[in-house]
């Protein structure tokens, strides 16, 4: 798949459920309300009832959600368990804190860990390159040893499959494309190409260092004279630290005006985090993510 | 000044001369010349006289520089000497290493080195906020400390008001706006912040932690409810280090089409580097800050 047109259709044909944790959350009450009636997913709510039933109304919002009546200091409990029960499908944060979310999430006993580490993943649907590229971590590690590499290219890997990229292109992207001991990102990325190589990292082919524009674009790197299986295609770049990666996806969106979705991968079940500043279409951009995940 | 163009026709008011230094390089001539061309500077060339000769003659590009004959060697030396003599007021790199080149800028004796810290600025014409965004430090200081980030801040704010503007905004950016102590980036940020209240950075406004979006987008400041003088209107982009401000400008360029130059400060004499892979515009964009600086 190549736009998020395609995965808008795909996601209504196999219909999921969002259970939104802390559902007081004007922003992601809008977005949610939004993809039910685009019919990409069916959503329950939780949060104090009345509270959310008020919004609902203040919203102008049609009030047909199951609506789960909680505390906040327990809602994020009672969410995740909605989850893992298997009454829904993806996890959405709405006004509750992310740390909150997430140690529900990792509850050894009742949680949705799968062992994997959590990531962020953000896909752009970018209209110069005719493809998906997604960036990873730029909204969840901050600063990634070797191990977390791996297992963030694992993560991003395992959902490109889902957009239909059966082997992906993982550039290990770095502000230059050799090895410079006086930059450690440099190291891991030959690192890690390594590893792609001595199939420790499979599923994918997997460079590094590579620029920014050597990864994606074709003409840079030809003029650079990179020649690789990756160079000039990569569908996902694994960037140094949330900063830089954090940078390229807004730069894609106030500058390029791509459109953009995030999610997090590694538990049991898709979460989903939209923010406040997300234009209407990446939020239903991240929430279509979710429910092809 | 908002625009290349206006930089452009500047610069044609008041040429200065370029020292090209390893003229033996082709990119590097071709910009030059169509610089030259231009009438936004005039060149002397340094290197081997038959190569630099016969590569002219290899481009049809007419035969009317001087030419000083250097060994690859002494080419730096050369260079940086016409400079600090004042026969010439802009250093440019061509065949040469970056580091040669360097060493012979910050010679003790004939160099050009006036205790300031060399940083890179990206200066990026962007056309969706009617202005010039600089991104500093992209190109050079790998991963700079609180101090090295001063003297980075300064020398582009000096460089900003040659641009007209006066009191520049500069936006100390990480992926978050909030201090957290997991973030070193963001703890400078609020030094950096701090210094700026207390006067011990001058001439300009500067804010931080900002994020990417609430920096220079004005709706997006305003959603996040962040109120200073730079949010939403930064004009400079202080980074955390060369990994991400080069993701930033490489994504302006690739992405969103912006046209960027480049350019080193911190030396008597502005230096010039252009890569390969740049854009013809961009390589002119290069050439017509160093003019300006």
């Amino acid at each position: 798949m190549k736009r998020f047109d395609e995965i808008f259709e795909k996601v209504k044909k196999r219909k999921k459920t969002v259970v939104l944790v802390g559902a007081e959350d004007r922003e992601s009450l809008i977005a949610l309300d939004e993809a039910v009636k685009l019919g990409f997913v069916d959503a329950i709510l939780v949060g104090n009832g009345k509270i959310v039933k008020d919004t609902l109304k203040d919203l102008k919002i049609k009030d047909d959600f199951e609506i789960i009546d909680s505390d906040p200091l327990s809602s994020s409990e009672v969410g995740v368990k909605i989850v893992s029960s298997g009454k829904a499908d993806i996890l959405m944060k709405g006004l509750v804190k992310t740390s909150a979310l997430l140690k529900a999430v990792l509850n050894p006993e009742w949680g949705l860990r799968t062992g994997s580490l959590l990531s962020h993943l953000t896909v752009v649907e970018a209209k110069d390159y005719d493809r998906f590229i997604g960036i990873t971590d730029g909204g969840m590690i901050i600063r990634p040893t070797l191990d977390q590499k791996v297992q963030i290219v694992k993560n991003a890997v395992a959902f490109f499959k889902k957009l239909e990229i059966d082997t992906p292109k993982v550039a290990c992207i770095a502000a230059i494309e050799v090895v410079n001991p006086d930059m450690p990102e440099t190291l891991d990325a030959a690192e890690l190409s390594v590893m792609g190589k001595r199939k420790q990292i499979d599923e994918c082919i997997i460079e590094g260092p590579l620029g920014f524009d050597n990864a994606i674009d074709e003409r840079a790197a030809r003029v650079k004279g990179i020649t690789n299986d990756v160079a000039g295609h990569a569908d996902i770049l694994l960037v140094p630290d949330i900063h830089s990666g954090n940078f390229i996806g807004k730069t894609m969106d106030y500058c390029a005006h791509y459109t953009i979705g995030g999610i997090v991968l590694g538990a049991k079940a898709p979460i989903v985090v939209v923010s406040r500043a997300d234009e209407a279409r990446s939020k239903l951009a991240s929430i279509s993510l979710s429910a092809l995940a």
